[in-house]
């Protein structure tokens, strides 16, 4: 037999991303394929059959052998057996998808699936801006907020699976509804489009023009112009980051934040604003070596999450 | 060598609560003294040494052998070290306590220390109310809003040994000023003196006369008897309380929510009412199985958890 590799897969409502890697992580290959995510779980498994099939050659090609899957997709996923729990709201077709069932069926190897937030922290533990961390919060800043927590170094996920969805933990009591059957969650004050409403409610109460397809990205360009709009705009974002993530460091006191998503490229200064506005709020006690950092896998983690938890679950 | 008992101590501020027991927390004799808390902290060691060379005493008349101690304390705690991380609110003198340290030189017995909220939830889910659970958050509602996660069967105290402070999670964004630091703390708004300044707030707006000592006790009687205002305080109460926990089980997806201290004595209807209260707000996929029980050991928790942690840390 020879090397050992490890299939990478992480499924997006877009785009199915994937790789080859040995089990420390090493990337020998990677793809992207379109996920067919709004056609039949049929087509997407077809999708996924297609890129483990190309990887599959791969290994073979370099005289190794393909030895376990790993996943990473939207949803709540059981992780000892490696299916959705019911629907996911970005991949219509994809609701109670066995995804062990249907790929070790066609491969016989073994796979295991998680959520993408926790394939993300996984990733970021293993070999990313949380390495060698044993109490980590991750989080993604983008249309919402995700989140992985690592809790002495393993993966914490709740007891049905279902655990640290941080982005719904309510930051205003009976504030906005939202679409979990909450009210105030933090997504709803401090994600991409709660950045946008609160800069496009600043301008009207201005009187100012509100340009079309405003993002996040728009009103840190204006905010470097000095348009006083967009850097209110950030500050009442930062406030709510800083709401949210204080609880969270008072409640889990973690070593380390780590921040990623579409926001976060915003760049290191913010970052360091989001741990300004962490220490105005949080306990003493809990902010003693405490860091916040950005991701730095960026669109790897998925699948670099992947390799690294199918080759840690196949060694266990 | 005969029979093992462990000895566990509950300090709080006015007592020192301490008993004798088996490994499987069984209790044989159990003491109550003055703790002397504002007094010096030798002081308060020596109620300590008392309580221990009676319980020890205990243990020869019954042809057996004290061989561990296990302590609650107010504060921060290190539990690898036994003692106190800086200073508690409640017990001045108490500030970087030595508690192992000091005990181990005057009874060379093994000794471990923690927080009192920790060594509650401990004996809670040892013996009590979350017996035999994996993911538990227990709380305690009085004067603040303390708390102990349990997560896979152990206690989870953080990186600093500050973790766990679900009191200052912040449920309303830029709310009231918090003496931690932080504002609209869970229990700055749901707490027993919320809930008084909840109905005092009601009785001045609707013109009546505040009585003198309001209590908790004085506004779940007077809500018996059908009295407006008291009703709404409540319902305002639990509002604050569904949020907070509602929040806590999004994050943590737990089992169990156990409910202690002296609000939760309001009897299980009010349990029941924080259990609505936190369905309508938190999401589907964590409510499955989930349930919210009252403690049972009462003012017991202390010296029972002392004696579970005791005997388990004797045999790691």
């Amino acid at each position: 037999m020879g090397t050992e590799y490890f299939a990478g897969l992480d499924l997006g409502g877009t785009f199915l991303k994937y790789a080859l890697g040995t089990a420390d992580g090493k990337i020998l290959k990677k793809g992207k394929r379109p996920s067919r995510a709004d056609e039949s779980q049929a087509d997407v498994f077809s999708v996924m059959f297609d890129a483990i099939a190309e990887l599959q050659q791969e290994a073979s090609k370099r005289k190794g052998d393909l030895v376990a899957i790993g996943v990473g997709s939207p949803g709540a996923i059981d992780f000892d057996k490696g299916r959705l729990i019911g629907s996911t709201p970005n991949i219509a077709c994809w609701a109670n998808a066995d995804i062990r069932g249907k790929i070790a069926d066609k491969f016989h190897l073994p796979v295991w699936a998680d959520n993408d937030a926790n394939i993300m922290a996984f990733a970021e533990s293993r070999q990313g801006a949380a390495k060698g961390c044993r109490n980590v919060i991750c989080t993604t800043l983008g249309t919402g907020i995700g989140g992985g927590i690592i809790i002495d170094g393993e993966l914490y996920r709740g007891t049905n699976y279902a655990g640290t969805e941080i982005g719904h933990m309510m930051i205003v009591h009976d504030g906005l509804p939202c679409n979990c059957g909450g009210r105030g969650c933090f997504e709803k004050y401090a994600s991409a489009p709660a950045m946008v409403r609160h800069y496009v409610s600043l301008l009207t109460e201005s009187g100012k023009k509100v340009p079309k397809n405003v993002s996040t990205l728009t009103i840190f360009q204006k905010a470097a112009e000095g348009q006083s709009e967009a850097n209110a705009a950030i500050d009442i974002t930062l406030g709510y980051l800083g709401t949210g993530f204080a609880s969270l460091v008072n409640i889990f006191n973690p070593e380390l934040l780590v921040v990623g998503g579409g926001v976060a490229d915003a760049g290191d200064d913010f970052i360091a604003r989001i741990h300004r506005a962490i220490k105005k709020r949080a306990m003493k006690p809990v902010l003693k070596g405490f860091k916040v950092v950005r991701a730095i896998l960026g669109n790897d983690a998925g699948f670099v999450g992947g390799i690294r938890l199918a080759a840690e679950m196949l060694h266990k």
